[in-house]
């Protein structure tokens, strides 16, 4: 267990995500003001990073432009550990500049409840990947039922593809059940309509905080120097449309209408103390994906729904992001290997992480195995294959630590009933 | 036919791509000046339009800021229209005022051999259609030759992906070829290199100049007032990579290393005397996907490859855009269903245009049919399966009127040796 030894003037509880040990980086819109910026998380409060920058707390070598997240990558992980750090420093139980100042600690510091959080990146593109060999298994035994469940190419490259990344929408943000075409096994021509197969799916993601250029072709050990930090993904499916489109050119319309995140990046130093060793993989993966350093990590994952019925929100999935069979640096080298060029505020999802029991399966589709084991909600006694309108899905993931956790916060979403389409 | 009734004091021969008729839209950099911005071209000159606009002689009721596309699009087509024909009145023979204004001239007008021409507007997000039956049948013959070439989905949607928008590329830069992963039937394990199998696909893309909010899903009659115009295409396509990644999610660094576009954006309006029937569908589509306008287009296509042996290049492939079974339209319709937000700059190409003979394939792999009918280069006695090393290969594209053209211009780049990527 990992002990907490620094602690802020700011009291934060042994069960909230985000003691000083966490800092993780966040973009708010304070409405008062009407003025967005960076800032880190401490306990129930966000703090100001460009009025501290402003006022010579916080300083960087290279930027000239502190007021968004984009330009301060630019000086890549080392920038973020600088900034952290500063951050760290002002927020110790023994550093009374902030702390004894009453009009900077107005200026800098504001109650989350009263700002709004945004997606903290412009992100530029939106990359799924597909690496929980439980969740590949279960999809393939689902879709695939007459042929082996794992495709031959699965333990050779981490299977990826480019979603869109213009309807990546932040925690809170509602999401509008999608139309579409869909077609039943046993119809003779499609329909359209709202999808009648909602999915969620549990996923974990990696901001970039560096750019390539076309050619460069990083390789593996550079990877995990480029990435910025992590959040939760809920990356909303559609599972009827999916299975008619997706034939040979992938999932489109069934992804492309939203996918949540959380607001919070949580650095890669800051999960650190939770790094830990992959699996083994058989077979040997080629040169280029061989990952020397411990690049998986040990997050709790759950995830709960709450019914328009219910009082409170019910878990219906425990899991970890280290069941995950290639790392993010595996995810990363492979995207860099033809020469693509990748650039700050690029976006990398896991794809769904299921453990091997039942119960950590990371989305409806397999915990109530395409409806034949639809889930009872106690509360309600009602029950679910899919997400309905008016459900709510909350996902949470957090590191334990000895009296302290570094956690993720949530990513949230209602459901709204379908505005009908243009069909 | 179509005549062209008006001219320009500008001289443009009848072959030209370029005649006041077009006015395709650009974005170029002149490196005398250190500056880029918004250009219109006329035969062999760019016109600078915000120079025009900071001297009145243009003007626009809502905007502001003239100094990029994207900014002009916040108007959509109609502030398209208004610029195009501000320029067109500015470049008519009886126009006196910048025809005879020599230092106006000198400020507004560049010869395009001095300037540089960039990727018109920042691409947000980049989807490849696959909407050639012709392409598709082949394509299912090759690689499913066991099934029926088209799948059941194939005629009820225009099936499409998610590309990479980071690696779109403008005409005249070079292609590194890339490295990755691929797996002969006969190998027992996949190796890594440089592809074997490089090709090129003839596409023809469109521009957005218009957005939507999520849950909008505008439906098609809005689709072509949303379209600010359309280029060239060669989505550059690594075979073997392809064959080995892309099942189940779809093609992935099989294409997203380069994809190179004209740098002229041809309105709708320039094309609209080429509007031209769409071909009969059969099913008969879902209601969203109807289109009641004639929204095809007869535009000439043709491929040129030309080896480092080679003088001049050689035409290997001749067809027409009118092949679409699906049209800009409905391909828009469809993005558009699911309540995505689409977004100024967002770049839809067509997926590969073939014809019904062979000699319209447009692409490698159908006009060698899998290396199976290597290209003889007649000037040198070579032979292409797919696009060597040192290779260029040049699309062009025009629509014929009497005595006048309305084009594209060219798509061309230059095949570099890899570079050994990460492996």
């Amino acid at each position: 267990m990992k002990p907490a030894l620094v602690k802020s003037w700011i009291e934060v509880p042994a069960d909230c995500h985000f003691p000083i040990q966490n800092l993780p980086l966040g973009t708010f819109f304070n409405p008062r003001e009407g003025k967005m910026g960076p800032c880190v998380r401490i306990g129930d409060h966000v703090l100001d990073l460009q009025i501290l920058f402003e006022k010579g707390l916080i300083s960087l070598d290279s930027n000239l432009l502190f007021d968004q997240w984009e330009f301060i990558f630019e000086g890549g992980r080392a920038a973020i550990r600088s900034v952290r750090e500063q951050a760290s420093d002002l927020l110790r139980e023994d550093n009374s500049t902030l702390r004894d100042d009453a009009s900077l600690r107005d200026a800098a510091l504001h109650r989350v409840d009263d700002v709004e959080m945004l997606v903290p990146v412009p992100i530029g593109a939106f990359v799924d990947f597909y690496s929980s060999e439980h969740h590949a298994t279960n999809v393939g035994k689902m879709f695939r039922p007459q042929g082996e469940p794992l495709l031959p190419n699965w333990k050779h490259l981490p299977v990826g593809y480019n979603g869109r990344a213009s309807s990546v929408i932040v925690s809170g943000e509602e999401v509008i059940r999608p139309c579409g075409q869909t077609k039943s096994p046993q119809a003779e021509k499609p329909s359209f309509g709202p999808t009648k197969e909602l999915d969620f799916e549990l996923e974990v993601g990696f901001f970039l905080a560096d750019s390539t250029d076309l050619g460069e072709a990083r390789p593996i050990g550079k990877a995990m120097d480029m990435i910025a930090g992590v959040v939760l993904v809920n990356d909303w499916s559609a599972r009827d449309i999916q299975r008619w489109e997706y034939q040979p050119l992938g999932p489109f319309l069934a992804k492309s209408f939203a996918t949540s995140i959380s607001p919070w990046i949580v650095t890669l130093d800051a999960l650190d103390p939770w790094r830990t060793t992959s699996p083994a993989q058989t077979p040997e993966p080629l040169p280029y994906l061989r990952d020397s350093q411990r690049s998986h990590y040990d997050i709790q994952l759950e995830v709960a729904i709450q019914t328009a019925a219910m009082t409170s929100p019910q878990t219906i999935c425990r899991t970890n992001y280290k069941e995950m069979y290639w790392s993010m640096a595996q995810q990363l080298a492979h995207q860099m290997v033809n020469g693509t060029n990748v650039q700050i505020g690029d976006l990398y999802a896991s794809g769904t992480i299921s453990g091997s029991n039942p119960a950590s399966f990371g989305s409806m589709l397999e915990l109530a195995w395409k409806g034949e084991r639809p889930i009872l909600l106690k509360e309600t006694g009602e029950t679910r294959a899919f997400v309905e309108d008016r459900d709510t899905v909350i996902m949470t993931g957090w590191c334990q630590g000895e009296g302290y956790r570094v956690g993720f916060g949530e990513v949230r979403a209602a459901i709204l009933p379908s505005v009908g389409g243009a069909g």
